[in-house]
């Protein structure tokens, strides 16, 4: 069979981002020959380097040349020399909006080895799957001030919901919890304050779930469901929730779940108008960078997360078990390997299920 | 000294409203006398029962009844036979917006002896306070839906912030830093994203902080914060953020701090211009209700708070060191007692420290 090109685009950005997207490479790099697959890479320097040299976040040539790959792989955004929200909205939210990247998909997964701050817990009772919607609710930066500096002064947010985009999403949900042995969906929201947005919310999981009489729904307030997350994770399989709240439990998960390090995200457009954009759930930890110190594994597990959008799922499987293996590994030996050494070892162990 | 009396409204509400609001008032009536002090109570029937009855939630009358009050004294409100919200807006959430409670204050504190779902954490680790606003945000009710039940619809939800409302809880958040030991203030918020509310929030802390040189000021975005509240409590101290963070993150603070049933709060009018109102954390529970298996703690250390609030410290604490007393009992002997028989036994533990 004749190996598939893939166009992927790099964006390695701020911080730990470059050293962590080198590692990822490196086990993309080991695993895509194996499933004749050759991915044609092309690096953007995008981030706070650009932004001070020029004052651009995404110019408008460098997201025409984006849009023409099919996926992106992305480091991490943000450095404090840089005022808040600057690159994070110019450019990581930019993206995913601009590529309608509605399906931000963050799973939940506790691997056996790995230390969790819960006591009780293990493995089997942390393995979920959230699917945080991506392009709309209070991300999508409407709102303003009034009156500035003086007291008088307002300062408005407002979250969108429409039909078309809470559909999309729950539907995607709905295709997932359905495919999932569990077959169990959670809506998380606050219908009981934010009854607006949330009655849609709630219209729609009724709607859609009507066509999955096989899945079984719940509701939780987004309050308890941070307790729950800690009390009793074992009651989630599949989670759809709004942007916002989406963005708070996966990061409550990712801590669950061994901490930010391991935490993996795809920001995915489903029907592949645009690409979509894999990165680690984490930022990019300027207090660390680089020193080596970065775990890649985030990284590496959304590489996996990319595998298995662009119709690799083999080899996406092959990437989650040789970091369960190394995870298991580091557990035993408790050894402290650096950026690159981690990197080395996964793809190794990729490598050795060849 | 003569006796000073204290006119308090009652609300049990809904669920094990009712049976909580018992235990609290038991452990009050145990503590004023030594303390000079007498409680007038007067119940009011809010809740579920009320609005199937009437359709009301809070009529305008009994309301001005209420603001005759010094403080009100409330269970918890809610029912599955309620449409979700009705209950909510239109009698707590009326409360804390009418009678101007711009401070909900919820300690989130360990005690020795308790079970926490974190592993490695020790009363020592978790000592907080969080000071959530509870006027405006996304809790104002503003928003509203377009084309409803059509492909077209839309519904948004508007967060309003005002300087006069950050500015008075900031400043309140700052007092409270200040009295503290570790004088020590997190701002949580999500600014990088919600940059319009975000730096009105960010502005304001810096604004007031130059008045307390001596409370070290330390910002979180709400994600890292819920991270934090489960990898690192001890790094909190006081705790000031917008009325849905607070929502969320003292949810997941008194879930890591033993559970729910252990959560107190106040909504506080500092000025003493409205009677402010204290109840649990915890909602109505209506599938234990009825059956004395709810814990009155929270309830109880919320009449605490609020013995706090009305000038009687002293008092106050006494009914935390009871309440200390009794979770530290309970570690040891592992009895399961019923809703009354806990009351009963801080109580006694109250009247023995007299
Ligand atoms: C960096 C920030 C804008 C982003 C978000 O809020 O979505 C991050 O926290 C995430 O979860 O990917
Ligand atoms: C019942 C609900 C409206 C309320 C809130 O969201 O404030 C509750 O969750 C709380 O924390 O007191």
């Amino acid at each position: 069979m004749a190996a598939r090109t893939v166009k992927l685009a790099v964006i390695p950005g701020d911080g730990i981002g470059p050293e962590v997207v080198a590692e990822g490479l490196k086990v993309l790099a080991t695993v895509a020959p194996a499933h004749d697959l050759a991915l044609d890479t092309t690096e953007y320097e995008l981030g706070a380097k650009r932004w001070h040299a020029t004052g651009e976040t995404l110019p408008d040539t460098v997201a025409a040349e984006l849009r023409e790959h099919e996926a992106i792989f992305l480091g991490a955004v943000g450095d404090p020399t840089v005022p808040s929200g600057v690159l994070e909205r110019g450019l990581l939210l930019r993206l995913r909006f601009d590529f309608s990247h509605y399906v931000n998909l963050r799973p939940v997964r506790l691997y056996p080895g790995v230390h969790t701050p819960l006591g009780d817990v293990t493995p089997e009772d942390i393995d979920m799957l959230v699917v945080r919607e991506g392009t709309e609710g209070p991300y999508a930066g409407m709102g303003g001030v009034l009156r500035k500096g003086t007291p008088g002064e307002i300062a408005t947010q407002d979250s969108v919901n429409t039909r078309f985009g809470v559909e999309r999403v729950v539907r995607y949900a709905f295709a997932k919890a359905a495919e999932r042995p569990r077959h169990r969906l959670t809506l998380v929201h606050k219908d009981n304050v934010l009854t607006f947005a949330g009655e849609l919310w709630q219209r729609v999981v009724r709607e859609v779930g009507a066509e999955y009489p096989q899945v079984a729904v719940d509701y939780l307030h987004v309050d308890a469901a941070t307790m729950f997350f800690v009390t009793q994770p074992r009651r989630f399989d599949v989670v759809v929730t709004d942007n916002l709240f989406g963005d708070i439990i996966t990061d409550l998960g990712a801590a669950v779940a061994g901490g930010i390090g391991l935490a993996a995200s795809g920001n995915i457009n489903p029907e592949r108008d645009f690409p979509s954009m894999f990165e680690p759930v984490h930022g990019s930890a300027p207090d660390i960078a680089g020193q080596g110190k970065a775990d890649p594994t985030a990284t590496i597990l959304s590489a996996g997360l990319m595998l298995d959008h662009l119709g690799y799922a083999d080899a996406a499987r092959r990437i989650e078990r040789a970091v369960g293996e190394d995870l298991q590994a580091r557990a035993k030996d408790g050894l402290v390997r650096s950026t690159s050494e981690i990197g080395d070892d996964i793809a190794r162990r990729v490598a050795e299920q060849g």
